[in-house]
């Protein structure tokens, strides 16, 4: 059986990585192809960051700081106390680890490969095994717009811990981007389209917004599931119920099924939220109820046999 | 009274810094200009490395690690670690603070500032006041000439540990090579040249290399002094001894101010040297015996001296 997963790992949010590590455990790596969200890349003291596919390399590496959910474990902030004093601002924690990806991957980049080359390098250098894509090779950054600014994704998520009310948001250039070559194919041929647990319209929606992937999505005959990141009314981390409801969605799991509309066959929620059920059914959405909130290797394991065969 | 020196800090050696700390405290940094070596710089894992320069900016700082004589003092090598594990060769010994100089040096290239101008800036920073001028903007490149090899200097002093057996050296570019601004007129106007004890087919060279300098250094009516970095017959630290020897120079005083020739008035050499005085005069250059071994500061500072006013 090939299965061909759809994911994205937006900075912060684990229920995304937890669920990876799930579904590496219940099938084999070379079958999964994981999307990762780009929107989030940014370029720091003249270096190529992309936290997100970080985030996922870091997890299914087995080197990810597990309590922090981003960045190496036992990571040090040594390169990142001197910079400071060379004048920068360093709210974005570089770890020292942390820093030899983004040096690598800057220099592959300058070095002419693509970003999903140089994220294939990356991942075989450090022994994961998933085919790990960036939606695009072209730039497509977030950006959110609030009451006064225009805030980088960063600036919003990490400098500004997420405190301003999001009015909107622009995923710039995303109407010039390609997806990543053999995407739109790994998705037409997939078994099942996983949409992992993160914020709908911060982290899936940039991957969404390159219409090719989402054009692919909506033909697929592979049935497209995605795990609530909203449980209770709550985002278990991260501000994606403060955000749907300031973008006038519900922040409920029927607020994500409505938002991703068309697109979702299946939607599963925790148990606390059985009562959406039939709500969300009107839409024209399979529901399936599971303990959806992932607190140890079981927990994903279980929910990850649930994604893909339910 | 305003002072310019000339001086060049190759990676490794010491002489020349603990000069460089002698002079700052007989003059004010300020009346100092100091000519770096760049003939050793490289570029590594995309990053734009000066190692002759940072060795001068760390020792001026108080910050350079004492006992190694390079890099900063304390600093933790895991990014280096990191980057071995993600396929690089590491023999090259970046400590994580010293990237953050590396980094920055680069970020500022590549938004188009001019090595002197990120010099300058990295000086301003970490609250140098000496005006530490790399040798030109253009690249120069020291090559080291072997039986079998044409090596890139960082390959041939730290990688390979300076086993080879130096043939010949090459400085790439330097005919092409343009002065600094105001490194001449600094030369002209100075009012005492000091070379600081340093590998003259090496370190010295790769600024003597440099057409205008040496022709500027040759003209000033600066009286131009150097301590030499040969005491009895040896280098103090690193290969200097060998180098003269196997290019065919004595490895002693005498061949120090033979290799300069014309260029030097004044030569300062270690009391264990006496013997060569009258050979030494033989050329015209005029000599000083001296403890020139520096042990302590105060060493630093009373050799210094003699250097600005003998």
């Amino acid at each position: 059986m090939r299965v061909y997963g759809f994911s994205c790992c937006p900075c912060g949010w684990r229920g995304c990585t937890r669920l990876l590590r799930g579904l590496v455990r219940v099938f084999p790596p070379e079958e999964l192809t994981i999307i990762g969200n780009t929107g989030d890349d940014f370029e720091l003291y003249g270096l190529h960051i992309s936290p997100d596919l970080d985030i996922v390399i870091y997890t299914l590496a087995g080197i990810v700081d597990e309590a922090k959910g981003w960045g190496l474990a036992g990571d040090t902030f040594n390169c990142l106390g001197m910079l400071e004093r060379l004048g920068f601002e360093t709210w974005f924690k570089l770890g020292d680890r942390d820093l030899a990806t983004h040096v690598t991957r800057t220099k592959m980049l300058r070095d002419g490969l693509t970003l999903a080359q140089a994220t294939a390098k990356l991942c075989r250098r450090l022994n994961v095994k998933v085919r790990l894509v960036p939606m695009s090779n072209n730039p497509v950054r977030t950006k959110i717009l609030t009451e006064e600014f225009c805030l980088d994704f960063q600036e919003y998520f990490v400098k500004r811990r997420t405190k301003d009310e999001v009015k909107g948001m622009v995923f710039e250039d995303s109407d010039k981007a390609e997806p990543t070559i053999g995407l739109v194919d790994a998705i037409r041929n997939a078994e099942r389209v996983a949409i992992c647990p993160s914020n709908p319209v911060l982290s899936v929606a940039p991957i969404l917004s390159v219409q090719a992937i989402r054009q692919a999505i909506m033909k697929t005959e592979a049935r497209v599931v995605d795990v609530s990141p909203i449980v209770g009314g709550k985002a278990i981390r991260g501000p994606a119920d403060r955000v749907m409801a300031s973008l006038g969605f519900e922040a409920s799991t029927f607020g994500v099924a409505k938002y991703y509309g068309d697109l979702l066959d299946h939607l599963i929620i925790d148990k606390i939220d059985e009562k959406d059920r039939s709500r969300i059914e009107s839409l024209g959405v399979e529901v399936s109820v599971e303990d959806s909130v992932m607190r140890c290797i079981e927990d994903s394991v279980r929910l990850a046999t649930t994604v893909m065969t339910e």
